[in-house]
């Protein structure tokens, strides 16, 4: 359903970037968990337009107000609604583009399928839209980390062709919001704050890739056939805004092995008697469902579509004309979408997590 | 919802690899579709084991009994139900692992989910449930074949570390059949099938990459903001066994790029008066929207986990043992895997052609 | 999904009693609908506390505030999100319900499926959260109102042993809204009226029916076999707080005739070349799907639980108390139940219409 | 989803009265229940035609065979696929249908649903459909009969104005199959088959109610707001066919009680600890949500449409004609009826027996 992501723990997300607000309703989160305002404002802070010099100066406090379900500080297993506010739309930067498609924006599309649309900051398809996510996410964090191990971080990984060394476990969240960038490598991250600063300056954008990984999970969340965990993970991270590909695990360079060097071992860890696997080219998932290995996977996504520069394109009934980017905008998405791959890797496993305890009976 | 994959044009599918039958629920599919039993038979004959000396050997005619929903060769809108009886399962090759976790395979991992398993051939994990969706997707292609001019094609773009170049274009259905790899460049294939015989005959697998790709896609299909088109192309292809990594457009690559060289110019096409884009680092999809040009993609697949040799690894209470492949396995998933990704393309376009058609009134 | 309803066109609900406010996500709604927030609020307003002296004096404007969805006046495809207030929560009058179970209320069951529960004004299980619900029909009601025939009615047919005759036409808005119990017979309306406040005056509570009916239904709307349009309408009836029964066409009595008195006959009107039916025991409903005649029902209500009278009953610890009502109750929930009954009829209605532009091609 | 039943739980039924075969799919079954063939082959003779005089003569020996899902005798979590195969399909029976509307059959809105039917033995809106349902809810029945408490019964209240005497319990089963006509009152059942019997001579047909029970039931089933347990179970029964009504706990007549009647007191049981109400007029569910006591419900059928007597109506053209029922048809659908009800509850209450599993968490 357009709009919901989730089976058993859900959230539904509503709101243009320049309507009155933005929201989500969270449906599905058992009752009892504790719920952190705090940190829900904290996960927004992380997305937040104007958090630092690299992104945009949209002025957007994105206070979320929880209008339901919690009742003296604990969920109540009713609907969860958050609601933010559109504070500082400036609308009128966009009436030059009522008429007008932007190139590789939302703009065409919209309109090919709705038959007219929202052209005020796109709407919608504005990335916006990814806070009423956090929010969501933020909850199913709270559930995760109250009741189970499974913790997630993510991460810039490389912005253009500048990429950091492979990890091969979680790094320090201090580390991850130690730079601007959110990129847990210092010296790599003031390469590419640098670039995006010269980007920014060009009027151009620039893309690059954010990594994930998810430590503490339990053998046997994922669901046969379609429900795989790494394709609703897949799913929910293609879903995001400007996201290009998905890989987990081995991912694409892991075609290049035979089976031989592929394929992990099996073998009982000494100390905690856990069946585990020497080599984790799985990512943590077989046949769609976890192991108990750490997930790790990469996200791609394309450079910003709103330039600053003058662009060829046509108008509503054709015709050519040329656009330019006004207002203000990210030259670089990257390090605020790892705060919003995080909340789909969080929604994603609490999904997965609540759906599991349906499985099996001791009968 | 575990089994099920779609939404207004949807499947259920069922069965285990050596159970008594695989098949496959068509629900939602419109009333009027002629339905082509051959075309059905067609598509899961490409599938079939033993179609070519590169595959798996086992014999299997794949024949799809169709029960339901079919009237004098129309489509009546209720529930198509498929059959395909398990000829050849020689459950008996897979006795000695009855206790034990194959490395690589859901073994223990459908252990872990649900407390107990059909080991035989992997059970419900198997790729033999695939057929399954080809019989499915072989009906959802002869609705869009019927109703709409969206075509899709997949072929083998690489085994191992040999591809074929990239391709602007769809490649005949001919060039694709033209050889057991599937892939459309007669000179790679020929290397490539070399490859697989060499790969097998060390008792070992190999992975590589599907292409595939989407012509005469009308611009509007897919939905904001979690059901976008290739966020629902990727879960689909996700879910396809041994699939790692999905990307579309210009995927990983385009992470490289600026914004300024990754959009994609609009401009009104002279001859038709459709408004098209002069590049398409788009891939034909703009905020989760058709836009009217190709979808093209890439699935990456794993190489098979199942190896002639012998590998070391744990039986259910732990204990360390050694377990090596028997029976008749593909050395490389890729060939049979082109039909599957175009039927998971086919039930993906089938269930958003469907789903448009509720997107707008005229009041 | 608990607080969804709906498949193609659908609404989440969300909020409790006296929390910060209630609201509605409809989603689905298609593109195009011109949105008149007056005749949204005028829906509202009749089933608005106050509105009469024979109901609830809770003060509350029921303003509601459209967040997103709809640009320049029209529905955009988008979830439209609308958000009610709640302003005149006096939480302290239940301070002594903190620990205590109210006989024939939601206070234990909610305890028992959740652990806790917010027992402000019964919290979720207050009927204050059908205003959203009656917030989304009232789009419901502009889309069927803009583009199809379809059109509705419910009043008051009944309450306690009172009864007005049997329509077999809608009557009029106005003679339903003539008066306060909404019941469109004026000398049974007063009857009705004069037992309520006689009920009142006792400190108790009175049930009844509510009568609809569906004029102007295209044939070819519901779907077999789960979803006919009787079962998702009796389905969104008993919904309703205090339904405890629901008969369409014939119902309950229709039991009572042979089949050669039950059947319609089909004949073809002369005038405008329609099929119909001699008579209508079918409720305008066969095999689960509409055949163009009247849709009619009823739905029954049993007496509001909560009474200005004490009560035996337990509180969280199984001991022995007594519970008398406070505050501002409606001594009989028929006349504000009838714009909810319209509201979940258009809801179901608006579904089904829009489900059915997917079920035929003509291939 | 138009052939799904259920969230959790959930059953995909396919097939027609005449086509190759019916079947079920049954999803969301947990792991580890003894699936008894020997059981669902039972609850298959209870509704199976041929049964006894009173009902259709069709010879189906309604065989289920069992084509996934199980292993060595216990569910593994995958889908239950079971497929009945169609044997005394007459189709030539309804050759002078095919372009006939039967009244109060499905034929014409089928026809103005889909564009087409498969007329033979009115296809998919055939009740031979529900034989499906009962495959799935004898499913169901063992999972819960093997994990809870809850047990359910339904039987024959009346056969037109004939009724038997109100039960307060659940009857025997053994008393229910007594008889041919499944009513637990040995006097009425006599005259019930005296007057199915006397109907049947007439050509005629006859409707009449079934009554339902539930024990044993946990507190806490059944979802606010719109998933009550009731409005589930009203969907689930309206779903059958003939069925025109529905009412649990004091139902309609309960619209004659005040609140101080009606209203249920709590105490607290001795013997057990447990809260129970002193009366039951709630029907075991207060909220939407099972407060522990016993939910009981009635369902409305209507005599069946298919007659032995001539009666007008029109073809596909509209012209006007006479149909007369050939072949073998119910008298009377209530003794059937009775293990479909069934089916319905059990289906009913494993989905939120289920769903409950995933309300609450410990934080």
């Amino acid at each position: 359903m357009d709009n919901t992501y989730g089976s058993a723990f859900r959230i539904h997300t509503f709101g243009e970037s320049h309507g009155q607000a933005i929201g989500v309703v969270v449906d599905g989160c058992p009752a009892g968990v504790r719920i952190d305002e705090d940190f829900i404002q904290q996960e927004l802070d992380r997305r937040r337009p104007g958090q630092s010099a690299i992104v945009t100066q949209r002025k957007e406090a994105d206070r979320a107000e929880i209008l339901s379900g919690i009742f003296e500080g604990y969920s109540t297993g009713t609907p969860i609604a958050l609601l933010i506010r559109n504070a500082d739309a400036k609308s009128q930067d966009y009436d030059h583009l009522r008429q007008v498609f932007r190139p590789s924006h939302a703009d065409y599309t919209y309109y090919a399928r709705f038959g007219r649309r929202d052209h005020r900051g796109g709407g919608r398809s504005s990335a916006r839209e990814t806070a009423a996510r956090v929010a969501g996410g933020a909850i199913a964090k709270l559930l995760l980390t109250q009741c189970t191990t499974i913790r997630m971080a993510a991460w810039v990984h490389s912005v253009g062709s500048l990429s950091m060394p492979e990890l091969e476990a979680m790094p320090e969240p201090a580390a991850i919001e130690a730079n601007p960038v959110r990129c847990p490598d210092a010296g790599a991250a003031i390469a590419m704050e640098a670039l995006i600063r010269e980007v920014r300056k060009a009027g151009d954008t620039i893309g690059g890739i954010v990594a994930g990984r998810i430590t503490g999970m339990p053998p046997g969340l994922g669901a046969p056939v379609f429900d795989r965990l790494h394709a609703d993970l897949g799913k929910a991270m293609l879903s995001i805004n400007a996201a290009k590909g998905f890989e987990y695990g081995s991912g694409f360079a892991g075609t290049h092995l035979r089976g031989s060097q592929h394929n992990d071992p099996f073998y009982t860890e000494k100390t905690s008697g856990r069946i585990r696997t020497q080599t984790n080219h799985s990512g943590g998932i077989q046949g769609g469902i976890s192991n108990g290995e750490d997930v790790y996977f990469k996200v791609a996504f394309k450079p910003v579509a709103t330039l600053l520069q003058e662009q060829p394109t046509v108008d509503r009934d054709g015709q050519a004309t040329v656009v330019q980017g006004k207002g203000r905008h990210d030259p670089c998405v990257l390090p605020r979408a790892v705060p919003i791959v995080e909340a789909m890797a969080a929604l994603t496993l609490a999904d997965h997590w609540l759906r599991a305890r349906t499985s099996i009976v001791d009968a």
